[in-house]
């Protein structure tokens, strides 16, 4: 945890709204940190549905398996998250918390341990001691209430330095229905998926499948297009559910992804994954700029996003967007090492509106000065256009400071 | 350049021979750093042969084009080393550079233009002002001398903390042949090559097929197993010559790879390839420890090495073993994120000799003292089986510090 706000941190808040259907509940646990919460509970009524989203390392953490495994049932009645211990790389131990985890949860609950999901963020390799907490989970869910998302979101932190939550309103079939999404990340971010939580609720009411391809299409250019330092955690675990609450109010259910009343709601969840995706950017370990890298004319979408997260990912890169150096050069070697189709002579380089290079070389009306004080901003947008084809993609990063070594230095000890 | 001296940096330089056949100059031209020399030539008798091995960068620098177009030819006369600029991203006048240098150094060392090969490192995007120190190059062939390897390492120094060179004897059919290396690297250092640069030369009488043969396969277990910052150069250069002078003390002329009078040869050169590769590694920008990573079990030799890389490029390895924590749960993640085929329940991981965690989990018996005295030495060995298979590779890098940060944010200006 950093004593320290990200200067990257939203300026405003919202208020959040209650979910029909969603209790919360946090607690100090003890698990690491002290004096603070490091205990979430979010209590579902029954008929709430589910669909997830998880990191596709090859040693994800004990939480995901378990996860994975509920996921096919598409019901969901109680969510349990615990900050300061990741629960990877934790072998039988590993599942054996879970297990005992799922079984508490499901007694506090009152529901199935396939209606139980999980998941833990911190440290990797140190055994979850679930024994030390799963007693709080009966307490957890009788004090549950509706209005703890800022508390909910406070509870999951590990090394962010502010909570991420956000609102928002969408119409279905003429009901007003409401999504709430809560994240952490700070570090190990990066496509795809990375030690990032993220849980969204909403009281409309759709089907697990249809949930499930809202959210997997909505991933790709939001979750999946951030990078904080390219590493790729074993935990990452976006969960959306849905109460169904809204039916009460006469909203339509859903049962078809290609339903057309669908449409006011996928824009309003894609927005909110997109602002909680950026959030976890901005609050990047030791971020103190915003990059958002643009890559137009490749030869696909693909090939762009490639070269996009190579840029986005390159040290040299973002320790140049550190410094305030609109190093364009190594923004050419990043492109040139993505091994994507790229003609050197063709590619044109721009730092906000400013076009630093053209056809191969540094253009000619290129201006030091004002470039240079355009890097002064917090905000800065590389774009880079190949000239080779129609593929496009924007991918977004924080820059490299001297911060992020100091943060990772000495995270375990 | 840093005034200050890598702590990895060797305790003790080599007195570097003479190689019949190559003379050396270096000059102070002013290109960009003052008060230091920035040009090198050395010049080779006639009858030399060369060959090259370049960055993969799909944007490669001018001098990159140049010696890639005389390389077929298999003859060198005379190089041509600047740094202070890269002559990359510099379009056609790169190529106007390459071609005025080329002219000047044909003329002064009295050889075909095709026989000139050339090299540039510093900022990329700049244009290069070959007129201002193509007119030092006859005086420079001219001053020329066997004894200056020592002083040509120097002036092809970028942020290099410390001169890089090293010579090797091997017999050669009963005739004793030397090799002497020089190189520079620092940052972006990444397989494949990097800002890395490095020339080699022998006066074994070996052909330029034979020499190509070798230096190809030469470099997969040596410079391009050697990362600093996953940042691909657009101007990697290893080029090796040979000046067949050891002929004339009876040493025989090599024409076929296979050639068993070449192994001492070859192991002596791989020898010299390796330590020259390591020693870019101990001068990896801000690098405080060297580390190497060896991976086993994996499913092939190939997915090894991905692997491997993967571990070495995470930064957040990287700062982990700078803060001299041996967090092997980061090591899971980077083995995870591979996206090789690897099993959470098989993994072993090793410290040193320390065995941290076996079979998916923390070791019983690891000594948690035992491994923080072992990650206060400079070299850190981390080893990885992943009992799949027999496949396995090894490669080398540093630690990422706050220095590595504060050496990048202002390199441009």
């Amino acid at each position: 945890m950093s004593t320290t706000v990200s200067p990257l941190a939203p300026k405003r808040y919202p208020k959040m709204p209650e979910i029909p259907g969603v209790r919360i509940a946090t607690a100090e646990a003890g698990i690491k940190y002290k004096g603070r919460t490091d205990l979430m509970v979010m209590v579902f009524d029954e008929g709430t549905e589910v669909a997830g989203v998880f990191t596709r390392s090859k040693c994800p953490s004990a939480p995901v398996d378990f996860c994975r495994q509920n996921l096919p049932g598409g019901k969901a009645r109680v969510l349990v998250v615990n900050s300061g211990n990741a629960n990877a790389f934790t072998g039988k131990k590993g599942r054996e918390a879970t297990a005992l985890e799922a079984k508490a949860a499901a007694a506090a609950a009152g529901c199935k341990e396939n209606e139980v999901f999980l998941a833990s963020t911190g440290v990797i390799g140190e055994p979850l001691a679930a024994d030390k907490f799963s007693h709080l989970l009966g307490d957890l869910v009788k004090r549950a209430e509706p209005g703890a998302w800022k508390e909910a979101a406070q509870a999951i932190m590990t090394t962010d330095t502010y909570p991420k939550y956000l609102t928002a309103k969408a119409d279905l079939g003429g009901v007003e229905i409401t999504i709430n999404g809560i994240a952490k990340g700070a570090g190990m971010i990066a496509p795809d998926m990375a030690t990032m939580l993220s849980f969204v609720a909403t009281d409309a009411p759709i089907a697990a499948p249809v949930l499930q391809d809202m959210l997997s299409k909505g991933t790709a250019k939001t979750f999946n297009a951030v990078t904080v330092d390219s590493d790729t955690s074993t935990s990452d675990t976006l969960l959306l559910f849905a109460t169904g609450k809204a039916a009460e109010r006469g909203a339509p259910r859903i049962t078809d992804p290609k339903d057309p009343r669908l449409g006011a709601f996928r824009r309003a969840l894609n927005r909110i994954l997109k602002q909680l995706a950026l959030q976890v950017v901005r609050d990047g370990e030791g971020a103190r700029k915003m990059i958002e890298v643009n890559v137009t004319g490749a030869k696909a979408a693909r090939s762009a996003k490639r070269i996009a997260l190579s840029i986005a990912n390159s040290p040299l890169v973002k320790t140049a967007v550190a410094g305030e150096d609109a190093n364009w050069g190594r923004v050419v070697m990043a492109v040139g090492k993505a091994g994507e189709p790229a003609d050197r002579d063709l590619l044109t380089i721009w730092f906000g509106e400013h076009r630093v290079a053209h056809q191969g070389e540094r253009d000619p009306d290129y201006s030091e000065e004002a470039v240079s004080a355009y890097m002064k901003r917090d905000d800065i947008v590389i774009t880079v256009d190949l000239g080779l084809g129609r593929g496009k993609a924007t991918v977004w990063t924080c820059d490299l400071t001297k911060e992020y070594v100091a943060i990772n230095g000495d995270y375990r000890s």
